[in-house]
């Protein structure tokens, strides 16, 4: 039976309401994806929240009923609240039915599998929460097999990120690590770095992507530093027409990516 | 000579924070844009603004200063003031150096040259301020002639849609209409209306487009109304390999966008 908690200063939305903030998120390793549909993809993709908060009068009870039997099977609690108090973990004035507490996933650089997908996205020092879960749900639509985050990045498991990716970082791998470290283990096996950059005449739909493909997209205000650009092993320009020469970083990554999946299909 | 104004309750820092609510622009007819990167832009495209707040040590001066000469030149007030004021603006702790007040302009269906491009960016019932300043800049990337809006849209001229724009409100003309006016002037002339749809069998890179090509995108959560999707020429859809089965809204748009700038190059 889930239990119910009305007040701010119960210990349970507390240590929630701490997630918000992401000193407190790599200290417990945890953090909090909102709203009935990115919850039901996680549990779809297996994952299941320690905690589940939940409105009684929910928009689509089903939904919400089922969560809370699968939370509570799994051993996890279930705690009905109040709009109020969903209100404050989730930071919105018309907050989603559902607030899930999970564990940070970890995945190591090493660990990952290269021959798991012939797609992979890499971005450097991308500052965006927005465009980071944008780049997940790209990398969940074109089967890529990871998201690898080089340098000072913004925080994937941030509750902008989260909400953004729509679930995708329940199902996309997520490496961090530094720009020589993330070299040595591409050396190590096979895979082609290709970069998006302003400073080629290598149109994108002209070239030739080998498997596996990693995308590289740096920055999204400076772009990447000239020394990553030579470490490519093919640097390619998306054509624009206007006048401002540049696109969305995660528009430009989704264009190369459904370009590299069009040649790999 | 620019005047000083360092106080909150100052009519000219009033309306320009004014400018922040929707109801406000809708009845000035104003909106604001932050930045020097935007504002520049803008300039470039030919458009100043009315008013220009900008803090006296401005990271990059000399952009700054061309920006004030420019403002006094056409007639406009260059008010010199402080990073409160200018924070008060943006509603951003770290604010940026300069803020403008500028006219809406005002782009009327029948007025828009359908043969100024061969694509235009169709959106219906678009929520999301971002997705929208992010279709503008895609715009401006692939050349559309302009970007159409739909129904209950987003306000293209939040703070937060220009801001996605980077510039590229300045640059893409917005025309706002109803389904039966848009219907009713795209048939009155050649074009060839696609909807991105999930309902299609047509891969979006088998199709071939025409010139004009209209791209319908539909609302981020439930996509186009069945009867849209019946008034198209062609329904297409971007393959999805993984397990959500949608894209983002302007992510989707600029990947079909640019398949259909390739075939028409």
């Amino acid at each position: 039976m889930p239990r119910t908690i009305t007040a701010f200063s119960n210990p349970l939305v507390k240590l929630a309401q701490g997630l918000r903030d992401k000193r407190t998120r790599r200290q417990q390793g945890q953090f909090l994806a909102e709203g009935l549909r990115i919850l039901t993809e996680a549990r779809d993709a297996g994952v299941l929240p320690h905690i589940l908060f939940f409105a009684p009068a929910g928009g689509d009870h089903r939904l919400v009923r089922e969560l809370v039997d699968a939370v509570e099977a799994a051993g996890g609690e279930a705690v009905e609240t109040t709009p109020a108090v969903l209100s404050k973990l989730s930071g919105k004035d018309n907050p989603q039915a559902v607030v899930g507490v999970y564990d940070e996933p970890s995945t190591v650089l090493h660990r990952l599998d290269r021959t798991r997908s012939s797609i992979w996205l890499v971005a450097e020092r991308l500052r965006d929460p927005g465009n980071l879960g944008t780049m997940l749900r790209t990398g969940d639509a074109v089967g890529a097999g990871g998201l690898i985050l080089i340098g000072d990045c913004t925080d994937p498991f941030s509750v902008e990120a989260v909400r953004a990716s729509m679930g995708a970082i329940f199902t996309v791998p997520v490496a961090r690590c530094g720009w020589d470290h993330f070299l040595e283990w591409l050396r190590s096996g096979p895979g082609q770095l290709v970069g998006l950059s302003l400073d080629t005449d290598t149109d994108y739909r002209s070239a030739v992507y080998g498997a596996p493909t990693f995308l590289l997209t740096g920055n999204e205000a400076q772009g990447m530093p000239t020394d990553y650009a030579a470490a490519c092993d093919l640097r390619v320009r998306i054509p624009m027409l206007g006048r401002a020469d540049s696109l969305n970083a995660a528009v430009a990554t989704a264009v190369m990516a459904y370009e590299v999946l069009a040649q790999q299909r």
